[in-house]
């Protein structure tokens, strides 16, 4: 086992690794740029070298200032959590020749499975489902040809580099196609730097649901079950629960299995997520994955027990997973809310400041994920996010109705929160009977 | 269903209750004394009154002040919680005489499980094991002969009306027998204003290991397996863990049993726990019965996912028990650590004042029940703990390590609090091991 680490992020995930590594008996470097040297990341670890000033491409995305708070401290491996460097195939090819242990899974697979079109291929070598679609676009012309003569409209253009929704446009016909592949194009120029676009046909409100995995270096792979996260604004998921309510246990198991055998094809040896759209009929149709561990992988925890950021610490140090297929039981239901500081009212702009009074919410089957406390900051160079609020419930009412108590009794002042719309959603009918797909938040609070 | 219910306590069960409550969509009214103005209770409850001054004879026992607050707030129901009127009958008897209902069992079980005299009868009558022992002593002549002819040295002699270690007291001969009866009868007339002592076989080096079971109206009674409460210091539990490391099923299902059969026999319908000593071959002797939710409540949650409160409540209310025998299934590890404001190093002098920094534990497994937060004051007048510190793990062994990392990262300024000790305890490679007797604080601590 690792005796050092690095975590080389900041806010709540690197508080979540933090806390991993110390279960597991293992030091924890944290690193931290000017602006975050309030935070509870810096001071829960053992050490904490600052990296650089504020702006992320000064501090947390520069490669070389990293590996050198590694090598001072002697870290022998460094967990990238979410964002940032996580999916940067580089970052993990220079860990490597600097003997550090890059906690995730192999460069190869980061860049396969961060091309999108390169994903589908896999898929489709491996009989995982996937929507009607097209390689990168080289013409308007053959875009119109495949779409008309085989996908059928209303189709998605996606960046193949892309992310959190930028680059994505859906056409109905000829005239958005064209237009829309032109602007999408634009868009995933100016934020990835990579022009390509794919055209996949476009599920009508569909459910978004992600399927959790995790490997070893002993060909070990597990399912945990699955998230749904439907619940998303301009596709950024806002709720994430566990399990989702319309998943018969064929279809997880399916899901399952399809997900186990991508991820063995590829030798993937880590935590990871396939993003699947579901149908109205339960077809499933996968989207990419996500080869780094996510936001909402504390729901899979709450409902399954396994600790996920431990399970991927211990196989990056060449362990087995202390988990097997048979063992995973989903237990209950588990949601999760971002509490971040966004004006909800005024279309989530950012509210950057101090929190003047903070008193987390508590209790049984509520858990907080942050590294926020009374008197901290919210800065505006980073994400907005101020904890994860999640709940256990025996059933998926106990959790929401144990979900609506814990967003109450939170008390935060000195920034907006996102609380008043999740209570919002949690009070929706619609969302209590599980009537939830990706264009819920659109259907019932307009573009807000 | 109650419309709203009155919680007559305050402190951290104050807030568990409201937060079962909430859940329920029950409406709640907290009472406080004039120094508990600035409690969490009273901000989380929906309604709240004062009444009275701090000593809590003025104002949380005082049966008036709180029928009148229940009265004058229209509340149908009152919750205990634990201390304070939680086992007193005539209080229960006042409630059911102003048609409120009183959330707890019905007064004549108060009475006779509070009786600990009365308790041995009762169990003896349904077969639950018991020490060998005496009804209450009458005169030292008759004791001297129960204990030389039938129960043999070493002997505990015990106040009927007792608890929390008040009135309690080892003899091994016949002199500290003579002696300690009447320091005894001393104490137990002082403390409770009943002198009844009684004896029972003093069992060495026993664990401390109890039952909880829930009961409703309809005759369903459940047992949800055991804790192992045997870190203590002077009768005052320190850690509570679930399950015992030293039950096996059989002794598990025993244990149980036992329990539930004398539930049943007294027409138990809700919460409460019976006590046992277990002996170093899991010889199980039962000692008293709490009529009542207690502190550890939280760890037993933990292992079933069964909200206890909540089942208080329904089964108060007339509902069934949401849950059967045959569901009940233990998952994992948990353990609690009581975090109170006193100074371990110092004896546990109590160690009140304005907690001046507050930023509580979380991350995976961890749940606080606490009515503290930044800036608020650990009153001298009540109980000084701060907040119950709970931990679930898949094993012991990562429960443990959970909570030492837990405690590393809870921070509290401004008191004296025992998370030193608790570490302490952690650390211990007996108890690591699984190594505890009620005895351990003594033997590793000293008389700390």
């Amino acid at each position: 086992m690792f005796e050092k680490i690095l975590i080389a992020n900041r806010g709540e995930i690197a508080v979540r690794i933090i806390r991993a590594a110390k279960e597991l008996g293992i030091k924890t470097v944290a690193i931290f740029s000017e602006a975050d040297r309030e935070s509870l990341h810096v001071s829960l670890a053992d050490e904490a070298v600052c990296i650089g000033p504020a702006m992320s491409t000064e501090s947390y995305l520069k490669i070389p200032n990293v590996i050198a708070a590694a090598e001072v401290t002697g870290a022998t491996a460094i967990h990238p959590g979410y964002g940032f460097l996580a999916e940067n195939a580089q970052f993990a090819r220079i860990c490597e020749m600097h003997n550090i242990t890059f906690i995730g899974p192999s460069p190869e697979c980061i860049i396969n499975m961060g091309d999108k079109a390169t994903a589908r291929k896999t898929a489709i070598e491996n009989e995982v489902p996937i929507t009607e679609g097209t390689d990168i676009i080289k013409t308007i012309e053959e875009a119109k040809m495949h779409v008309n003569e085989r996908i059928t409209y209303p189709v998605m253009i996606k960046a193949t580099a892309g992310g959190g929704g930028k680059g994505m446009r859906i056409a109905r016909n000829d005239e958005e196609l064209e237009a829309n592949i032109i602007a999408a194009q634009n868009e995933a120029e100016a934020a990835f730097g990579n022009p390509d676009v794919y055209i996949e046909k476009f599920v009508e409100d569909p459910r978004h649901i992600e399927i959790q995995i995790i490997g070893d270096k002993h060909g070990n792979v597990v399912h945990l079950g699955e998230r749904d996260c439907s619940i998303q604004r301009r596709h950024q998921k806002l709720i994430e629960e566990a399990p989702s309510v319309v998943l018969t246990d064929d279809v997880r198991e399916a899901m399952g299995e399809a997900a186990v055998k991508l991820a063995k094809a590829i030798n993937y040896d880590s935590a990871g997520t396939l993003e699947f759209l579901v149908d109205k009929t339960n077809n499933f149709f996968f989207m990419e994955m996500n080869t780094r561990v996510q936001v909402e992988h504390t729901v899979t925890e709450m409902i399954t027990g396994v600790d996920i950021i431990k399970e991927q610490i211990i196989a990056a140090a060449g362990g087995e997973l202390t988990v097997k297929q048979e063992d995973v039981v989903l237990t209950g239901h588990a949601i999760e809310c971002r509490i971040n500081a966004e004006d909800s009212e005024a279309g989530f702009l950012p509210s950057p400041g101090k929190l003047t009074k903070y008193i987390v919410a508590g209790g049984n089957g509520v858990r907080i994920d942050s590294h926020s406390y009374e008197g901290y900051e919210i800065s505006p160079f980073y994400d907005s996010m101020i904890a994860k609020l999640i709940v256990h419930g025996q059933t998926r009412e106990e959790a929401i109705n144990r979900m609506r108590r814990a967003l109450e009794e939170y008390r935060i002042e000195g920034v907006d929160t996102t609380i008043p719309f999740h209570l919002k959603v949690l009070d929706n009918e619609a969302y209590q009977s599980g009537e939830v797909y990706t264009s819920f938040i659109e259907e019932y609070f307009g573009d807000k």
